[in-house]
């Protein structure tokens, strides 16, 4: 039997639009020969639907939809669809998070999540009961070992603290399934293809069996999918490997002598595609910005995220903003100019005179006395963030704002300044992960399309005489390998300065610059998720708090 | 034997400070003849540690200030404190949510809870493993019922559908438990006082066992807990009760005749008690602000949230600014004049003209030939922010945002413009309660400390000439009707017209601009939540989302 995987990307809450998409990929599944098509998990609702799950109305729409996509589906034809179910055991959460099959018109069978990720950007637990047991399905003479995401996640644990003690694969692998069939909604991030690829063959090799793996695709808000579907067959090796980052529909026949196929994925080219998908996503899901804004300053983060947004949006669809000031190098306008020019997209130049003039004249007599100071760089953050505010609330266009997670780590970021927009395109990726997108870019269009200048001159925010990032903080190789190990890895200060050899001091500061600046980042827009840990939806630490490490450890040290 | 209830106001993260805290109270408790000391849940961390939890050395710091306690308190003490405790079972969440009963400078008992609540603004499936069940504590010829927060809320469930399938009471109370112990962070909100006093008299009468209840009192960034412990008498009469909103420290003797108390709660009092003190838990725990600021527009709402700022730190730690336009009307001034000389603040007044003029002058070729519009009145809403955020970074003082919950639902508010600050007051208040609140403050004053204009006047942004909240929103109660029904009580389109008899169009319209909205209020600042439902951590909804209840409806409808 034929089976198709259709990796398709949904968008969160569009019911209609959902179904639709699923009815026409079993068609050309049907077309291509294919007697049953798997769809990815929640793939009816977009994943995550959040606090919609707990509105009843669209619970029960998802089920209207359900129907509405059984009835639609070529006759005689299986489709496995992941949606909500209500959970009508009287009790528990309202919901199962399920995989339902579909054929004829009719609803034939549904397995439940086990394994509830409550865990980073995860909340399954808030809104779904778990199975309390896993059941093959058998279906055409097929027995189907089916189940969803993170029921598939719990083999790979062999360490000495496991986080279930639940093993969804092994009572499925005990029921003797022909083969394994998983339903994701398996997030991006740099290297989690390659985790997939160990899990799924030693799975395969454990038991023994064919592994279908069906992910779904595209960036909802802040979650970026990849996709990355796949069939391994009995042995382990990949047969069958969807695009990344792009929807696809594979057809697997078990009869014929598949090749191994191999994906190369590799962290730098993978962010960039992440990225684009991501801006793509924001501005066709929501569908009301024709085009999108970048404050241009000149320098890295800017430009990286306009190119990104060109890519991703066209040219056309794409407006620089340069706004100098007194303390603006000259390159702030050139580069901006040259880099407009190699993307081929409209460069507006406002320089913020007249608004930071207004300013010191109505702060005079408050501000008498005092020195400059942050205060006054803010300013200038502040009416170029309100300049470009205008010209998005005018003109209807999406401001992409260009901070990277170096910078939101430790909060050299002026909130409503260089962090105002809708989408904040870089903020999960490392300053030097940002000079590896330039130079990505670059190699790929064979040519300076970022300025040299713009990837050579010392990082500057401009906003005071002759200053550079440098003075504020480590050269940001010193930062990244701080931050990397305490936001990403979760290392502790001891480990990082073992592991690093820097200054205990130098790491302290850092982490407390960053757990201080929280409150900086719960009021930044959303940012696209490409490593394992970003800052968001899947980071939650309290604003008002006073953990300190050093002060805990000064007070439980022995005494003398 | 005499037990006391230490309803205490721990800081998140300040472990050193917390169990010095927690010292000094079973001090104070033993001079008061108690014998055991009962502390709210997780009071060595405070509530919530958020991901806090994720960090080892967190974990780690909080079990050595466990033991830094255990050797502090008095002798011969008993002592139950909340505390995360690790777990070393090898399968599942690192830590369980525990109580921990200590006694001559040992841990000699620790319960664990069982029902961990994962909705609205609790995430403890994220952090905790659930205990498997529940164990008496026999101690000195006692046996006590201990158990966690939410493990008492079970035992309420009456309905057809029930959240959770165990009974921890239940479980205690086939233990013939001598009375039952509960420690609490139980969230205030409009109501939630009566709702206790229900739940554990039925507790009492059904298991005829006295009820002791320890709540966590203080406010920590949004959630502000309001105390509220009590002792109840096996028959339910509650005989001993705490302090609203403040620390305090009940002992109960059992052999006593006690006294039946009864705590007269009201919405408006309570949300202004939960208010002042978090405004007050804002700035003293994080202890970074001198003083708060507030833009004063001559309206409601920043009348109410000054008025409560100067409640909450006094009158001479805040600063009211106003901020006039051509578009302001005199009251704006006048009344916030009168405003900050009936509360004693000091008032600045900064017009805005400069910065309208000079952004008009930048935006001039950009927007030639455009219509007036949101740009402009944004431009003035944000030209205040900026002004505002320049003095709060030049002088550290707090930004107090003033939008009321109906605003932040609609999304009638400027992001970076009014929206800026570092706490948003009212975003948990209905338009509807806003003035309640200046009616309950001026009636407590037995003077118009909130200007009788500010009062009386239709509700305007002066954005644009003539420019009235009626001209783009329904009436405000009318509104709030309709917002209450949605938000905090969940209820669906069709019941919202169903029991307010308003137009389904109205009704519906209003929905859709509080699905549409969220990407505005996720960059609001975090806001005190004094209702079930509040704007911020406990409602996740997504942004970029395409669900509309009617045109799934309009899809579904039978056709003809």
């Amino acid at each position: 039997m034929n089976i198709a995987l259709a990796q398709i990307n949904p968008t969160v809450g569009d019911l209609g639009g959902n179904a639709d998409l699923i009815v026409r990929r079993a068609e050309e599944a049907r077309r291509r020969g294919a007697e049953l098509a798997v769809f990815p998990e929640l793939c009816l609702t977009g994943y995550p639907p959040q606090d919609l799950l707990e509105q009843p109305a669209f619970v029960e729409a998802t089920q209207a939809a359900l129907r509405r996509v059984a009835r639609a589906v070529p006759p005689g034809m299986g489709v496995v669809v992941g949606a909500p179910v209500p959970n009508e055991t009287g009790t528990g959460k309202h919901a199962f998070n399920a995989a339902v099959l579909l054929e004829n018109g009719e609803r034939v069978a549904a397995v439940h999540k086990r394994l509830l990720p409550t865990y980073d950007v995860f909340d399954e637990h808030r809104y779904f009961e778990p199975a309390r047991e896993q059941q093959v399905i058998e279906w055409r003479g097929l027995r189907l070992g089916l189940h969803i995401c993170e029921d598939m996640w719990s083999a790979r644990e062999r360490a000495a603290h496991r986080l279930y003690d639940e093993d969804p694969l092994g009572s499925l692998a005990a029921q003797d399934p022909d083969l394994f069939i998983n339903i994701s909604a398996s997030p991006f991030s740099a290297g989690k293809h390659g985790e997939r690829d160990r899990l799924v063959e030693e799975i395969c090799r454990r038991h023994e069996r064919p592994f279908l793996l069906c992910n779904t695709v595209g960036a909802n808000t802040e979650i970026v999918f990849d996709g990355d579907s796949r069939v391994h067959r009995a042995s382990g090796e990949p047969v069958c490997c969807a695009e990344s980052f792009a929807e696809d529909l594979l057809v697997w026949d078990p009869e014929t002598g598949d090749r191994t196929c191999y994906v190369r994925r590799d962290p730098t080219p993978d962010r960039h595609a992440a990225l684009t998908l991501g801006i793509r996503d924001y501005v066709e899901k929501t569908g009301l910005f024709e085009k999108a804004l970048v404050g241009l300053s000149g320098g890295i983060d800017s430009a990286v995220t306009c190119a990104l947004a060109a890519e991703a949006l066209g040219a056309e669809r794409v407006v620089g903003v340069t706004m100098p000031s007194k303390y603006s190098s000259e390159g702030s306008v050139t580069d901006s100019e040259k880099l407009a020019g190699n993307l081929g997209i409209e460069l507006r130049e406002i320089a913020i005179k007249p608004a930071v003039r207004a300013f010191d004249e109505m702060l005079a007599e408050a501000f008498a006395g005092t020195e400059e100071g942050v205060a006054e760089e803010n300013i200038q953050a502040r009416a170029r963030g309100l300049t470009l505010m205008a010209l998005s609330n005018k003109f209807g266009h999406l401001l992409l704002s260009t901070g990277n997670k170096s910078e939101m780590a430790v909060g050299y970021s002026t909130l409503y300044g260089d962090m105002s927009g809708g989408l904040a395109v870089l903020s999960d990726v490392l300053k030097t992960d940002v000079y590896a997108l330039a130079r990505f870019i670059n190699e790929e269009a064979g040519r300076a399309v970022i300025p040299q200048n713009t990837i050579e001159k010392p990082p500057s925010a401009e906003l005071a005489a002759g200053q550079r990032d440098a003075d504020s903080l480590p050269p940001y190789d010193t930062l990244d390998e701080i931050l990397r190990r305490y936001i990403e890895e979760k290392k502790e200060l001891a480990q990082i300065v073992r592991e690093t050899g820097l200054a205990r001091d130098l790491v302290h500061g850092i982490l407390r610059k960053v757990d201080r600046t929280e409150y900086k980042r719960r009021q930044a827009p959303p940012g696209l998720r490409v490593s394992e840990k970003a800052f968001g939806m899947g980071r939650r630490l309290p604003i008002v708090m006073r953990w300190d490490r050093e002060a805990v450890r000064a007070e439980t040290a022995p005494a003398g």
